[in-house]
C-alpha cells in the first residue's frame, strides 16, 4: 500500500512534467484508461464538427463541385504530404487510400518488378500480422516467385542473389519488439533486394526515418496511432527515386497521368500518385485529415521519449504490483527494440481482459496467451498507467 | 413559347401523378436542377445525424467495443444484404468495401482462376469506363492470360474455348446505351465462359436480376444512383454456387475463415465474406448504409419507369426547344437499350456545360463532345427536366 502511494506520488509528477500532457484535452475520453490505441485510435474531439462540414456543405450543397472546389480529388496526395514528416519522409511520396492490405500487395508487387526476373524469391517476415503474410503470398503466386516466411533476425543470412524482395514489421503487432530498421534495409539492400516496411504499429508513436535509411516501400494504416477513425484508409511511401519504376498491380483510373481523359491506354502519373486506385473514399480519408491536426506542432521524438517513460513505468509499476512469475513480459526491455505497447503473458490471459475491461483498463488480448497495452502518448497520461498496472494486480488474484 | 407553355403544363401533370415524387424531401436539394446523379448522389437529409452518432458515440465512447456492439465487424455483408434486392440477389451473395477498381480486380482473377488454365483469353468492353480497362489489362498479365478488346456487340461472336472470362458494362458510361445482359450472359455461358458485370451506371436506376439471369460474378460503386457519398465503398456480388471456389488474388485477412485465429495458413471463409480483404473503412460505410434507408419501400421497378419517363420526357422537351441538327442523342431511343442518362453531342460540349451549370443546370460534360444528364428518380422531377431542356436550349445559342 506504501509502495501503491509512492508510485502514485512519482506518478503525479510524471503527469506534471509532461509537456505533451495538454494533447489530452483535443481528444474525446473518460475515466477509463484506454491502453487500445494501438488497434483503434481515439476520437480527437473535434472531428465531428469538421465532418458535419464535410457531409452538409461539401456533399449536400457544393456535391460534384467538391472534387475541386473542396480539394477532394487531390485529398489522397495531399494528406500522404501531412503523414510524411511523421514518418520521416519528404513530401511527395506518400499517397492515402485502400487498406493495408491492398497496399501490402501494391508495395511487395511493384518491389519485385523493380528487383528484376532474375530474382525469384520473397522473404516475408514470419511473426507478421497475419494479412501481410497472405497477401505477401498472393503477390508470389501472381508474380511467379516462392515465398519464404522466416524470423527478423534469420533473414539477414537468408539474403541473396535470388532475393528479390522482403517484407517486414517495424514493430511485432504482438510482442511490441521494434526491429531495427536501419540495419535490416542496409542488408537488404546489399544482397541487391528491396525492402518493404509496414509501419502499422510504428509511425504516430516513434520516429522511422524512412527517407533517412533508403527504405524502398513502406505501408501503414492511419485507424492507431494516427487516430484517424474506424478503418481509416491506409498509406503507401513510394522512395521518389523509385517512383518512375512503381509499376502497379492496381493501375486505377485515379493513378493515370491524366485520369479525366479517359483513354482506353493506361499511362501512369508522375510521383506518388502513381499509388493511387480508384474513387477514394473520401469520408473516411477526411476524418483522418481532421485527425491529423492534433499533430501540428508535435516533434514524434517528444512522443518517443514519453512512450517509453510510460512503458518503464508501467513494467515497474507491474512489477511493484504482481507476484513475481505471475506474467511474463514478451516485450523487449531494451529501449531500442521496444516499441509502444507491453505485452504479458499469462496462462489465464483470456479470462483476466475481461475482468481488467469491467475495471475500466481496455487493452485486448492476442491468442493464445498475451494481454495486449498499447501506450498512446498523445493522451495516455501516468496516473491512468498507475492505476492500469494496480487495476491488472487486481484482476489477477 | 406556347409549346413551352403546353410542355410544363405536361410536366406539372407527371409531377402530380408521380408515385415517387415525395421521396424528394429525403434529400438535400436546393433549385438547381440536378442532373449529375450519375457521377454523385445527393445527400439523403438524414445522413448527417446519422454519421454525428457514428462519430461521437461508436467511436468517441465506445471505441473499440463498437467492433461488436455496433456491428461495425459484419457490415461489409450486411451492408451487402441491402444492396442485394436493388441487383436482383438473394442474401449472402453480395459484400461492401474496397474501389470498384479493386473489385474488378478480385472478380476478374477469381473468374479466370474458376475457367481454368485451357482457357487462355480475356475478353473486356471496349467502350468502358477506363479503369475496368486497365485494372482488366492487368489482370490477364497477372494470370497469363491474354486480353482483347471488344464491343459488346462483337462479344459474342469473338466468344470460344479459348475464353476465360468477360467483363462487361451494364450500361455504357459515356452513351448511357443499356446492354442486353441477359443475352450477353447466356452467350458467355454457353461458350464456356464466366461473366463479369460492372453495374456502376444501372444499380439504382433499373431492375438488374443477377440472379434471375444466372450472373457470375459483378462490381458496383455505390455512390451514384445508391447516394453513398463521395467514394463511399464499392460492391461484389459472387453467384453462391460459385462462393466455393472463388479464389481471392487479395487475400486479407477479413475474408479468413477465423481472423481472429490470427493463423499464418490462410483459408477463406465461406460465404459472400471470400470477397473482403482489410479493415473496413467504417465511416464511408455507415454512411452509405445510412443512406440506403430511402429505398425502404421503394421498388427498382416504380424507379425504371418513372426513369423511362423521365428521359423520354427530356429528349421531348430538348426536341421541341433545339433548332434540328444543333444536338446529337448518342443514348439509345429503345427503352430496351437506354440506361437512366441522356448523352447529347455537339461540337462545343465543353463550352455549353459550364453555361448550363451557371444557369442552375448541373450535368457534366464528357471529352471530346458529350453533354451527359443523369436522371435519378429518386429526387428528379418533371418540371426540373423541363426547366433543364428550356436553359439547355438558351444555353446552345
Amino acid at each position: 500500500m506504501s509502495e501503491s502511494n509512492e508510485l502514485a506520488l512519482i506518478a503525479e509528477k510524471l503527469d506534471a512534467a509532461d509537456e505533451l500532457a495538454e494533447l489530452r484535452g483535443k481528444f474525446t475520453l473518460d475515466d477509463v484508461v484506454y491502453l487500445d490505441g494501438n488497434s483503434l485510435g481515439a476520437l480527437p474531439a473535434h472531428v465531428p464538427d469538421r465532418m458535419r462540414d464535410v457531409l452538409c456543405r461539401q456533399w449536400g450543397e457544393l456535391r460534384i463541385r467538391s472534387w475541386e472546389e473542396s480539394g477532394w480529388w487531390t485529398a489522397p496526395e495531399r494528406i500522404g504530404d501531412r503523414i510524411a514528416p511523421l514518418i520521416g519522409a519528404a513530401p511527395g511520396q506518400v499517397v492515402v487510400g485502400d487498406s493495408t492490405s491492398v497496399n501490402v500487395f501494391k508495395a511487395l508487387v511493384a518491389a519485385v518488378r523493380m528487383a528484376g526476373d532474375d530474382r525469384d524469391e520473397i522473404l516475408v517476415d514470419a511473426t507478421t500480422f497475419p494479412t501481410d503474410g497472405y497477401i505477401a503470398e498472393s503477390a508470389a503466386r501472381m508474380t511467379g516467385r516462392t515465398l519464404r516466411a522466416l524470423t527478423p533476425a534469420e533473414i539477414p543470412a537468408a539474403l541473396g542473389p535470388r532475393t528479390a524482395a522482403v517484407l517486414l514489421n517495424h514493430v511485432d503487432y504482438r510482442t511490441g519488439r521494434l526491429h531495427d530498421l536501419p540495419a535490416l534495409t542496409a542488408a537488404v539492400h546489399d544482397a541487391g533486394a528491396l525492402v518493404v516496411w509496414d509501419l502499422c504499429h510504428s509511425a504516430g508513436a516513434l520516429p522511422v526515418g524512412l527517407d533517412a535509411h533508403g527504405v524502398d516501400l513502406a505501408v501503414g494504416c492511419t485507424y492507431k496511432y494516427l487516430n484517424g477513425g474506424p478503418g481509416s484508409p491506409a498509406y503507401l511511401y513510394v522512395r521518389r527515386d523509385l517512383q518512375p519504376r512503381f509499376d502497379s498491380p492496381l493501375p486505377g483510373w485515379n493513378s493515370h497521368a491524366e485520369p479525366f481523359g479517359m483513354s482506353a491506354e493506361y499511362r501512369a502519373a508522375p510521383g506518388a500518385v502513381r499509388g493511387r486506385v480508384g474513387t477514394p473514399d473520401i469520408l473516411s480519408m477526411l476524418a483522418l485529415d481532421a485527425a491529423l491536426d492534433v499533430w501540428d506542432g508535435v516533434s514524434v521524438e517528444a512522443v518517443r521519449a514519453k512512450s517509453l517513460a510510460l512503458t518503464d513505468f508501467f513494467l515497474r509499476c507491474v512489477t511493484e504490483y504482481t507476484e513475481p512469475g505471475r506474467l511474463e513480459c514478451v516485450t523487449p526491455l531494451r529501449h531500442e527494440e521496444r516499441g509502444s505497447q507491453i505485452a504479458l503473458r499469462c496462462s489465464d490471459a483470456a479470462e483476466v481482459m475481461p475482468r481488467l475491461i469491467e475495471r475500466g483498463v481496455v487493452g485486448d488480448f492476442r491468442r493464445p496467451d498475451v494481454l495486449r497495452f498499447g501506450f498512446t502518448p498523445l493522451y495516455v497520461g501516468f496516473a491512468e498507467t498507475e492505476r492500469a498496472a494496480r487495476v491488472l494486480a487486481g484482476a489477477l488474484t
